[in-house]
């Protein structure tokens, strides 16, 4: 591992603004995209955050999303909505459409928005979450942004880690926050690997005969496995269709590999659901019963080799808490690397 | 594997209402609960058909059930409801649900509705397929009635195989239909396996230890596995809180057990949403599009030792298809059981 300095969020989250305003986004979106993209560092999404910077700006150079979207509303019902995200960024769509779920929530006690012509829009938690903040609760779900499994059974990589992400608030513990591929291992861990000349446990992924594929610099010449096997194809099936097929974005064949092409539009499709809790109960009752699932679960007898229950989320709170008062700790390689590019955009480096 | 005789699932659904009109349920919901029922053998679903009467019907003998249910719509929204099912069987529960769910989805285009005081109701695709059936898509969830599962790292059986299903209608194709546990092996697979006298597969249970447990008939000394580890103690949380705490309904500690008591109110909950397709797309153009997908996941080149790719819900369609011509194959064993049963009701056999 590298050495890495401590850097404070918003120290990043300005940096990350000023290297979108260089490349022509309005100020106040470019401070937008700047708090998401930081606060995923902040709570340890580090795959998910400035790192991934470089790549956007590669694709904004490549004229590949545009600075200045007009997102419009093109289905509108009481308790739904699809949004054009005029391929903007994938986290001003995402905020949009999760502000847009939240406002009829809070009328009709749930409410399902849908995305296309979006683009990344980093961690999945990142929109749940805030719902979760307002006494919601929330479900997103996403095409992942390039294949890298086939159907079960096939070899035609037609679907992606396909992400669920669902929050809920608790009252005196954290809230519970699940985010997942729909894979054993995202792709960025199988890249991790390959970086530090590791290699990967067998189950992550296969070649193309189904052996077990260890060396992660042959990634390429394999398949992610998804989790449960064909339970795991078809949870990937369901969210990309969910989030893709139903809002008229990419999906399967039509996908566009995003690291590998910067300059196709890759009409990225997500959906965001919204439940306002008061629609079912109290939500301080709620979230006192949140709290004692915590408690029930924390207080689970250990299985011999663990040292803790924990709940979804937990580790994610608790880095939160961590990196905002020492900084969210940046390697130097990274570091130069983004310094590199401020340079070029003329902007002050990190 | 013991001989088998067809029934015909007409046949098969008016011994089921018989018997539960002996039991004192009213008429049309005898009858209701009949076709819920002889659906799940019809759709290969054997384990959550008529092999359960015997034990809903020691529920009903033991007062563990209400016959003549009030159901309560407690809390109402526009795209809402939470409903009390006064401990009804679950079908009756769920079934109502579902029409509540989809009624509104046409107003608003998306509709959640939760339950409590309801019980087991069969295998957890009837649901959502109802919405297939009707333009739209079903998502449902449940808290299963057992605990078989600790939490990630603990060993207190907090948890079931909470259940997904999710449907959504094709053209020409069957609908795509997911209906999956959030466990390795459903734990009808683990009495299967003993009654059978065969080993599981390692990858199934674990004991307290956390080896793995490969004989069926100690399986109450270890717990099932989620699925992908961690990510599916996630999906089975959340699935249980979803279905469970926000409808007031049993979760952890406080669900019973239903194969080990019958005379308890189990409190289950299950919810069921409905999202009305027209509010995102032409009903028609989504179908083609779900068409488009089959054909692009059915034409993958294969994996060697697969000889097709499946979508989720196909094997079960043609079942369905297969059953409906040529019955349902019942094991005698079965049978029998069953009408030593009717016999004691006083009821014509099957």
């Amino acid at each position: 591992m590298s050495a890495t300095t401590n850097i404070s969020h918003h120290d990043l989250s300005a940096f990350i603004s000023r290297c979108l305003t260089a490349c022509g986004m309005p100020v106040f979106d470019a401070e937008q995209v700047g708090t998401l993209m930081s606060r995923a560092d902040l709570m340890g999404q580090d795959g998910h955050g400035v790192f991934r910077l470089p790549m956007y700006i590669k694709r904004i150079r490549a004229s590949g999303m545009n600075m200045t979207p007009n997102f419009k509303i093109i289905e509108d019902r009481a308790a739904t909505a699809l949004i054009d995200g005029d391929n903007g960024m994938g986290h001003l769509v995402m905020q949009h459409a999760t502000e847009v779920a939240m406002e009829k929530a809070r009328q009709t006690g749930v409410a399902w928005v849908g995305a296309r012509h979006s683009n990344h829009a980093g961690p999945a938690a990142l929109y749940p979450m805030m719902a979760a903040q307002d006494d919601m609760i929330g479900i997103y779900m996403a095409v992942a942004s390039a294949n890298h499994m086939p159907p079960w059974g096939g070899i035609d990589m037609l679907l992606g880690t396909n992400p669920i992400a669902v929050a809920l608030p608790s009252k005196d513990f954290p809230p519970i926050v699940l985010d997942m591929a729909s894979t054993v291992a995202a792709y960025g861990k199988v890249k991790t690997a390959a970086l530090r000349n590791e290699q990967m446990p067998e189950g992550w992924m296969v070649d193309r005969n189904g052996a077990p594929l260890t060396d992660p610099k042959k990634s390429s010449e394999g398949f992610l496995l998804p989790i449960g096997g064909p339970k795991g194809y078809g949870l990937s099936l369901i969210f990309g269709i969910l989030a893709g097929v139903l809002n008229g974005a990419a999906f399967g064949r039509d996908v566009v590999d995003f690291n590998a092409d910067a300059s196709t539009t890759t009409n990225t499709g997500h959906m965001i659901l919204a439940l306002d809790i008061k629609a079912f109960a109290d939500p301080d009752v709620f979230k006192s019963d949140i709290d004692a699932v915590w408690r029930q679960f924390k207080s689970s007898e250990l299985m011999p080799g663990f040292d803790e229950v924990r709940l979804p989320g937990e580790r994610m709170h608790s880095v939160t808490q961590k990196r905002s008062e020492d900084g969210i700790p940046l390697s130097d390689a990274l570091r130069e690397n983004l310094n590199v590019m401020a340079a070029d955009l003329g902007v002050r480096p990190l």
